[in-house]
């Protein structure tokens, strides 16, 4: 007796939307079943976009940042601050100290963090631009903007290092509670931070 | 002074992406870059699914089931039970009834349940089909597979409406606790159900 599975097009969409981030057997299922119910336009629109990014997305040839063209606006924009650099881990961090609106320099984005346990070195980051890119330049001050965890903060350490002995002053970002945040879900070593760093008011 | 976003590439993915079921914006942004970072055969092989299966899968010409034929594996087979017929709502709920080696017979795919409320009709499902193949045929018993909300107990009567009167027998899914199931999380409905439906050892 034949039992039924699905027909071979839908499995293979499955296998394909199971390797996404956070997608296990049964999303992948809704989402398979989904892209097929959906109108048309949406599911071919999302299959093209796929390979439209592919295509055009490139890295900015001075911050590494994702870009469509040879080099991303901020580089290309001449009202930025010259002086002052931040390093981040992703593209999606310079997005959020965007929104902030309390930065105005320029990015360099490292696609990732040291990890000797992923065999993730130097070589596999965007660190030597980075690097090429200090040497006689106007920056006087690189922000280390890093992810807090271990790895970040090693990257952090091992890039301040590097950087130092060319004479530019390297920041990190200030540890501490998070603001409308309630003390009593502050873990303790964040809060340990936040007593070391304690302002006066 | 120009702000980094995401070139519009990438911003095309992530909106097509938001109109995934269950993925906000956030999840578009990590599905988004995951796609740019990921091997160019899974991205493109995911495009290429999705195109594939929209171009190649069908409703089976008797059953409504998803197929890449005409017609679907089950409904082909000469050696499954034509006196019985399951009627579920969505292509994946047969796969559920496969697994339990329980069931022998035929299926039937609506496609959904009715809903007032969503303006979905008798005319919306796979129905007319459904009440052609019973006219003549050999089936003796209708199984009501649907999903046992207030839309799949809806559909299920009105259909046992519709079929009875052919003279061919309309049953529904026996209502009762999980087994290896806890009492004490079993919702009070069901459980009251459990108690009406129960069996002598």
């Amino acid at each position: 007796m034949v039992m039924y599975f699905y027909p071979p097009s839908i499995e293979e969409l499955i296998s394909y939307l199971t390797r996404l981030p956070g997608v296990g057997p049964k999303t992948a299922q809704r989402l398979a079943l989904h892209l097929l119910n959906t109108r048309e336009a949406d599911a071919l629109g999302l299959a093209q976009a796929i390979s439209e990014a592919r295509r055009k997305v490139k890295r900015c040839r001075v911050c590494g940042n994702l870009t469509d063209d040879d080099c991303c606006p901020v580089c290309l924009d001449d009202t930025r601050d010259n002086t002052t650099l931040c390093v981040v881990e992703q593209p999606g961090d310079c997005i959020v100290i965007e929104r902030t609106n309390q930065f105005h320099g320029r990015y360099h984005v490292l696609h990732g963090s040291l990890s000797p346990m992923e065999g993730i070195g130097p070589a596999d980051l965007n660190i030597e631009s980075l690097l090429k890119r200090l040497q006689g330049s106007d920056i006087k001050e690189v922000i280390m903007a890093t992810n807090t965890g271990v790895e970040g903060e090693a990257t952090a350490l091992y890039l301040a290092r590097q950087i130092k002995p060319l004479g530019i002053s390297v920041s990190r970002l200030a540890y501490g509670v998070a603001v409308g945040g309630d003390l009593e879900y502050t873990d303790e070593v964040t809060l340990g931070r936040a007593l070391q760093g304690r302002l006066n008011i």
